[in-house]
């Protein structure tokens, strides 16, 4: 069960990090699509995505607030997540958005109430941007995955699926910057495995562990708009390293099809960064052993459905 | 807990057909949404509907079937569960469809592998048709809600809720031709309320209550694709009688709001009468006491996604 790596996130981040944010969040059901295979529907989450954990929890264990609110930056789902929690909780917030951004999200996080700014054409341009502004107005804030209260907040699904899935062997989940992949990984604490699944065109994880550090990537493909961060994040390759987590590849088309087939067989609408985990298992890039009990996260739902149809 | 009238349907049914149809469903999901407020997410079912609870019941509860196989009429979700549960279990299926059935579910009939014969302008007709059909082929009629077998197998949600939400009070449950209330009213048994919602519409209990008995309604609106039968069924009526079953009606704005409002807040993609349940809580057609623990059965998301775009 080994600790964590300095800078990293314990089990007991988490377990705080759930009692702080409960109320605030939902707890997301589990759906037994095959025997043995759980989907944790993540995507039915509050603004639609996990995000809004660690967005509650960095808000709430701040406690003092100062008075130009927050701030964050975000390719979509942690500034719609920012927002809902600012509003939810009576704070100010601006976001950041970079111009890859899907338009339904970027009207989303307007409909909540925050001031939004297009600026950047991927994730870290808009991110140095907002650190310009939050250095300016005194704002906190909000990183999409590398600080230990937002990674801490999105390890909360951890705890759930190890209360919701009896004998989980194995949890896949998606990986952007790392914050939810750190997370349950922390939260898990080795009482199950966890595959962390990239997509071959952002392999942000994949390329860290094999350079042993992170490094920057290209970013391209049908998820860029939610898992667009061009390297890894520190906490998520420290922790992901240290738990030895194993990290696949899935193609675009991969992706694709699993998220055309959640639709399908189990009505289930998600954006594809929320079916990448799924189309590990669809395309064999994970395959589990006879009897292994899989709990696939379903991170994401913000999506136009119309592309659905 | 008071027999049920001759023709009528027992819990001893319902537990019968929960056993005989485990491991062909899904036992789906329940989001709770807000404090006290439980979403039954059954257009996550096999099929996209509760219809394939009734429809693998009644098929397997017949054990030898004619070589012509099964036939229904349907306006739509009753045939895809036919299709459905025909194809699992290798057995040819004729499903005879009105005009109205949306084409969604049309094309999903024949992807199924059934043999579709679109007739009538109403459910009413093309059953009038499929009648005469199986008399002449010797198929298995499979009726979408007025045969004992059928509303014992969709009553199988009703013995989940019951393990899924502790201290459950209330159940609200939309009502077509009857057969998920009808089920549903047996399987609670007493331990929890049921308040059937039906479409201004189409109000086939509503009119039945008052009549004393199933009388012929006019059928329309925005839900007639799914809520489409111009009667409620004799089982519905008399199950749901004795059971002193409240009665409420919703506006077609108001079935359409509460869809819209699935997807907003809660990511779930369904049909308008997947809604209709939702739209009672969400309009005030029934208001729950402070403190109720309330259950909706989503009932169905056989849907185009187009539509919530």
């Amino acid at each position: 069960m080994g600790n964590p790596p300095i800078g990293g996130v314990s089990i007991k981040d988490v377990e705080e990090a759930a009692e702080r944010i409960a109320g605030h969040i939902l707890r997301t059901p589990v759906l037994e699509a095959a025997p043995g295979l759980f989907l944790k529907l993540e995507g039915m989450q509050h603004s639609g995505s996990f995000k809004a954990r660690g967005g509650f929890n960095r808000i709430l264990a701040e406690g003092e607030l100062p008075e130009a609110g927050v701030i964050a930056a975000s390719g979509g789902n942690h500034g719609l997540a920012v927002a809902y929690a600012a509003r939810a909780l009576g704070v100010r917030a601006e976001i950041f958005v970079p111009t890859v951004s899907s338009p339904v999200k970027v009207a989303g996080i307007r409909a909540l109430g925050a001031e939004v700014t297009r600026t950047g054409a991927v994730y870290a341009e808009a991110y140095e941007a907002s650190v310009l502004r939050a250095a300016g107005s005194g704002a906190l804030e909000i990183h999409a995955y590398d600080h230990p209260e937002v990674v801490a907040g999105q390890g909360t699904i951890g705890l759930e699926v190890l209360e919701q899935i009896r004998g989980v062997d194995t949890v896949l989940v998606a990986v952007g910057g790392g914050g939810l992949v750190a997370g349950i990984t922390a939260a898990l604490d080795g009482r199950a495995r966890v595959v962390a699944v990239e997509p071959e065109t952002i392999p942000t994880l994949h390329r860290a562990l094999l350079a042993g550090g992170p490094v920057p990537v290209q970013v391209g493909g049908v998820a860029a708009d939610s898992l667009g961060a061009d390297r890894i994040g520190e906490i998520a390759y420290g922790v992901t390293r240290a738990a030895g987590v194993l990290s696949v590849l899935v193609s675009e088309e991969a992706v694709v099809d699993a998220r055309l087939e959640l639709w399908r067989s189990f009505r289930t609408a998600v954006e594809h960064a929320g079916a990448v985990a799924f189309a590990a298992l669809r395309s064999g890039a994970y395959v589990p052993a006879p009897g292994e009990r899989v709990a696939v996260i379903v991170c994401g739902a913000n999506t136009d459905p119309a592309t659905l149809a």
